[in-house]
């Protein structure tokens, strides 16, 4: 086969913990919860002779994807494409991980099994500091609860059983290395409690109240997205702030109902998979 | 909510094994390899005063709907349409206990967890003797690989990362009871070796290969499967048999190329999923 197509749903990640495991990155990761988007990035690998990462028609260089590549031993070039930008909170690098694993896998014959490429992109990601929680939910699809960290032979992953319409509104970047490359104490326990709350009742307006409070209590809202939040909440709607990045992120239309200009997407129930 | 609607692949079971746990039925399941398939059940459940069970327009008393019914303390009317005959190894009884569960809790606002509802169908099933691991894959969706056997709480599974297109023609049923009720340790060494078949080589190719020489060693085919198989084979095609019903699957192409008139199908990455 000389070329292979994935697709990778985004990722919102609504709350998380950090959970470091200091010698085995397939075993750190994060405890949490998200939801998988049908708005994702399609990536397709073709065999070449120098290895090339291009993102919506640009060339770029992204840790993630090297390691990955890296890892299958592959010099072959990744084209994706995305609905969803990179830096505001919707797993962009994460899915490209995830969606080179499978893709190069299947041109190179590699013969690795599904969760042994999951494991490849988790910890290429651990690695580049760029996620701890994006490729196991993106591998599940849905409303992933992260119960327990890490890779899939240590996780444990449930899920919220429903697909809601999404809205989103981003305004700006925020860099996920600078957040969990800081002290990280308050967000693991803000996103215990709000794991707990959504355990005890696992439905979508719980996952986006739980992660609103994360958010305040973990102290990473910033200004424009307290304010679009509270537009939204005060006008009836369900928001909060996508993990990480300025993006708000609401139920059904609560977005365009509080008077902005919206992306419409849905839970994707499959997760990544090869077209 | 008044109703709600579930779907649920088909899963032909390629080869399993039989492991019971005599006192907890979510310990007790199979390890194996199966497709979950495009062609499936859509399960409807409205909300009602007496509780109805119909498949296809007709009434009937499928066990592990009931015991899902009665877990979930539920009144309702359940309406199914399938894509897949029953009793013909599509895992149809699986589905139906499975989408029952995802669409009850949703009329019924139950606030269950996706694995709480995977674990009352997985153990409605296994207690009606109608399968061990159905409803896991299922909700998995995709080619699973199931390395440990029972409910989400307890199992461990793979996948194999394809999603090829595939045929089935069926010519008759199969009772699993039957087969699950008689001694089964035959099956279970057979089984065990196709999934250390497959684990070193996680193709669409070795589940269909290993898959076969279970149905011989584990004798369960039957003379009119053996021919169809044939047929495919020595046509260059790979077939096998859906376990348990006188069904035989190929990939791409395989049963049309023999001359057979076969359904065409694809294996379905998402899993059970609400509409």
């Amino acid at each position: 086969m000389t070329d292979a197509t994935a697709f990778v749903p985004g990722h919102v990640t609504a709350f998380f913990t950090v959970d470091r495991d200091e010698t085995d990155p397939t075993r750190t990761g994060s405890r949490g919860a998200g939801l998988a988007i049908e708005d994702g990035v399609e990536i397709t690998v073709t065999d070449a002779a120098d290895r090339q990462v291009w993102l919506d028609e640009e060339e770029i260089s992204m840790p993630a994807v090297e390691t990955v590549l890296d890892t299958l031993n592959a010099d072959v070039a990744v084209h994706a494409e995305s609905d969803v930008p990179l830096g505001r909170g919707f797993g962009v690098s994460g899915a490209m991980a995830l969606g080179t694993a499978l893709a190069t896998n299947t041109v190179l014959e590699r013969d690795l099994s599904m969760n042994e490429l999951i494991t490849i992109a988790h910890g290429a990601e651990v690695q580049a500091g760029t996620g701890l929680g994006d490729v196991v939910a993106q591998a599940a699809g849905g409303m992933a609860v992260r119960m327990e960290p890490g890779g899939p032979q240590h996780n444990y992953i449930d899920a919220v059983p429903a697909r809601p319409r999404i809205e989103y509104h981003t305004s700006g970047e925020l860099s996920t290395e600078d957040v969990l490359g800081a002290e990280t104490a308050m967000i693991t326990q803000a996103g215990a409690q709000a794991l707990s709350s959504v355990v005890s009742e696992p439905r979508p307006e719980t996952v986006v109240y739980a992660g609103r409070r994360f958010a305040r209590e973990a102290g990473l809202l910033t200004e424009r997205v307290k304010e679009t939040i509270t537009d939204v909440t005060s006008n009836g709607g369900e928001a909060s702030m996508a993990m990480l990045g300025e993006t708000v992120y609401a139920l059904d239309s609560g977005l365009s109902d509080a008077g902005y200009d919206a992306h419409q997407t849905r839970v994707d129930p499959a997760g990544a998979r090869l077209r």
